[in-house]
């Protein structure tokens, strides 16, 4: 039996604590002709948006170099926040040293250190949706446009 | 620190466990014109192909019917079994009677109960890939057109 269901301004907050506090999210991609990818990776959060790093050449790094968009789960199937994002990309050199330091503190994953050629891409939330169960599937929408709902 | 790395295998095997036993998967599709999807999805498996039901106006549903192609993740993401697939669209009612009444006991889930017009899609993987942390990366092709290599 499900719990009530949460607000959405509860739905925020553990939102807002799951980009502060988790390091792995599942980040949906796809080719400019309608290939669907997907992988875990891990991820900082700065405030404003999320920053993950994957091979320029891997899947993951054509499909949001081309189309700049992401769709990103965060949380478990039943407690999930649903994220999508535009993408604004960066080489491997081009962050500020201190970013790249904490994503690396933050993940024990330092691409900048690879000898494989990696990219920084920077997701910014323009919807967030999150529920845990069917009775949360009304009120979901958190976020358009960019800008919370609640 | 990781654990030694899993022989293909026993990832083959740990695999078939979460197919069989598992309740969620994360769904990616996108659009032909490439906008990603994502969402997770509770799943039937069959021995041949993943059972997942949606409604048939969803963005999901839309992208599964349009493109015939999903990227499935199953287990979680520092254990994860990456799964594409060829999909094949059920209508709600064309689905073996026994079929959906196990679907509906696994996922506790019965979409022919709705009134909202949900279509089934079956998954039939084509490639496999599985893996939990950075040193099982090699390795990780378990299936490939449709075949285990292992």
């Amino acid at each position: 039996m499900s719990a009530a269901p949460r607000s959405r301004a509860q739905r925020r907050g553990d939102t807002e604590h799951r980009l502060a506090h988790d390091i792995d999210v599942w980040v949906a991609s796809a080719s400019a002709d309608g290939a669907p990818y997907l992988v875990p990776l891990s991820f900082d959060w700065d405030g404003e948006a999320l920053l993950v790093a994957t091979p320029a050449d891997s899947p993951t790094g054509r499909n949001l170099a081309a189309t700049r968009a992401a769709r990103v789960g965060l949380g478990h199937t039943r407690d999930v926040s649903m994220i999508e994002g535009e993408v604004e990309v960066l080489e491997i050199g081009a962050l500020p040293r201190e970013r790249g330091e904490r994503f690396a503190a933050r993940t024990g994953f330092d691409p900048r250190a690879l000898a494989a050629p990696y990219r920084w891409f920077r997701i910014s939330p323009r919807r967030i949706q999150a529920w845990r169960e069917v009775n949360e599937l009304p009120d979901r929408e958190l976020m358009g446009g960019g800008r919370w709902l609640v």
